[in-house]
């Protein structure tokens, strides 16, 4: 359950595509370490999505975030860590359609489709559908997941700092950290 | 000493140009709001600068920033506010190019001159220029200036809690809050 290398080229190449559509540019050094996560799972296309961390200090975290069609990065919180209260994030939309999903009343007849179908793995169906422009600030302790529209999807997220190891997911075969085989 | 209605719309639409060859797509609220910070100046073109505020809440703040050819933020530091540290920003050019002065080891024959020349309002020669993709934090209490290269400057602002009206400026008749004639 890991990336190999020759995917790992592949899909970061396709992330630097999707970013360098949207106008967006990455130092060579930034466009070599576009970081593929597959969770663990062994599904990126599916499960999964590729990131470039700008800064993330103790105060702030700005990331860009590429979503092939449809790929979907599963259900997860942010809880409080070491006494400080859990990572706040707000979604812009830079190019495409990313159909999100938070705890609330779930939206009737949502757009997108879990991975395996809703369940106990995705549990929060309240929708919210971001174009280029449009943005969504998700507190603390919020249960989300989202997923690429028919065209992928970039979008830029603001934060505060990001402790990606503490994240909690309902999938327990979930592994935040990337496993590369070289 | 204020910007009339007239200018407003007229650097609203510069401002708004530079995003869109950008490649950042605004919203319809966005793009009619977009701040036009003269500083009180009554010289925008050479002191000042266009903003779009994305989101501020207690704990993070994202913009976008717009500097004309030339154009410059003077020099200013975020002091601690209310027992909070003061704010930390990290500046990311998204297109032309920036010359950020901080303080720190003067740089010898400097690329931007400050309107006025160096004086008691500009005092910090430490330079950091930046090209798309390359990006600067500022920490607190560092006393910094920017200003648009030729072909002016679109600048990714995330930082902490954004509170303008705290920030410390040495030019006394600066006034940080818009004043706009109807």
């Amino acid at each position: 359950m890991a990336v190999t290398k020759a995917q790992l080229d592949l899909y970061q190449q396709r992330a630097a595509d999707y970013l360098s559509r949207a106008g967006i540019v990455l130092t060579p050094a930034e466009r070599q370490h576009i970081e593929i996560a597959d969770l663990g799972l062994g599904e990126f296309e599916r499960t999964g999505l590729a990131l470039v961390v700008y800064i993330n200090t103790e105060r702030v975290c700005a990331k860009e975030l590429v979503l092939l069609p449809g790929q979907t990065c599963p259900e997860h919180l942010h809880p409080p860590v070491n006494g400080q209260p859990g990572k706040e994030e707000t979604f812009r939309c830079r190019s495409g359609v990313v159909y999100l999903y938070v705890s609330g009343e779930p939206t009737p007849n949502p757009k997108a489709t879990p991975p395996g179908g809703w369940g106990t793995k995705y549990t929060v169906a309240h929708e919210i559908v971001l174009h280029p422009g449009e943005q969504y600030t998700i507190y603390p302790e919020t249960w989300h997941w989202f997923q690429g529209g028919p065209d992928g999807a970039v979008v830029s997220e603001f934060s505060t700092r990001s402790t990606d190891e503490y994240d909690l997911f309902h999938d327990t075969a979930i592994r935040r950290a990337p496993v590369v085989i070289d």
